[in-house]
């Protein structure tokens, strides 16, 4: 097989399966799940938290408060809170945000924790050491299960997925979560978003 | 062709072109190139540069003098240069730098400034407008003539690459430049470099 040869059938059946599978893909920028006790901690026992607005998945929210993250090299301030209220706090960031912050924590999926990264979460009126909480977040798609039935694909299974910005990229090792729940989306970090050029209204098409 | 019989047709059609084609991978830095007039005003006619250390392309170097990157939104600290002096000024940052400097420069190969962004570079001697300057570098491999013969590819030449780092990336449209003075060695930014979970001595692979 010579190599021009080679190149049209990894176009073709690229096009092919990449037909039917546009996914609509969002950019997660830095953001904290917090427990109920470390929101009474950082906020007062009496201090009702604010929505701010609906998020894409349904039924997950971000909070009008926000939070500031300090390591030992640095601090990223006005961190956003997302609802609801979990058993563990969890801490989101990027690894541009990890060089910033000074700490290494492991590329997870969310939910995870074990072994993560610890940080300390302040508020004007406290700061809580969060051990255990910081992940930098595995990329993945959220689907149905009918989603996941169309793309022929099951709940964590790894896909690729090229995402066409204005540099186009595929990105390896996606891992699929299949809940009835669910909005079909995927889900990438910012250095991942500028990696690829994503703007707003960028779609993903799972290729293998 | 059901898609199961394509994934494995992709798969290995990937691993025969990539078994040979291995490429060291360079994370690059933000950094400016600066012309004899700039170097002037901002250090002054009769400063010296200081050579720090040698690149990994020949005759690339990085000089032990920095300077600082101001944008409308925010300032960059202790910018690289790199010599030997240019034409033209030519200014080197990735998206999260973009976000941090509120501007808004094109994504280009490098010596193609028409149209390209503006900044303002400090010393603490002297403040100058680098107008069409500023770029986000495209993506890119150098390699000599003969590397561009094992490889199958020419000046120019638009190819895909797998950067195996903890979270695998295929990079598409990376742009391939032949030059019997270069030596081979896949150039990407920061952002792609986090993208991809890379670290030093990790390889690409050309796969299109």
């Amino acid at each position: 097989m010579n190599e021009a040869l080679i190149k049209e059938i990894v176009r073709r059946v690229m096009d092919i399966i990449g037909e039917n599978n546009t996914i609509p893909v969002e950019a997660s920028a830095r953001h904290v799940h917090l427990s109920e006790d470390h929101i009474e901690k950082l906020f007062g026992k009496d201090h009702g938290m604010s929505k701010k607005k609906e998020l894409s998945q349904p039924g997950q929210f971000q909070y009008k408060e926000r939070v500031t993250l300090i390591g030992p090299r640095g601090v990223l301030k006005s961190v956003a809170i997302l609802g609801p209220v979990r058993n563990k706090t969890q801490v989101e960031i990027s690894k541009t945000d990890v060089r910033t912050l000074g700490i290494n924590p492991p590329v997870r999926e969310s939910g995870r924790l074990d072994g993560s990264g610890k940080i300390y979460i302040a508020t004007e009126r406290a700061v809580i050491e969060a051990n255990e909480s910081v992940i930098i977040a595995k990329r993945h798609i959220h689907m149905t299960p009918e989603d996941a039935k169309r793309f022929g694909v099951n709940d964590k299974q790894l896909v690729s997925v090229r995402v066409r910005g204005d540099r186009s990229v595929i990105f390896e090792d996606v891992v699929v979560r299949v809940n009835n729940k669910y909005k079909l989306s995927m889900h990438i970090d910012f250095d991942e978003a500028n990696a690829s050029g994503y703007k707003d209204g960028v779609v993903g098409e799972i290729i293998i």
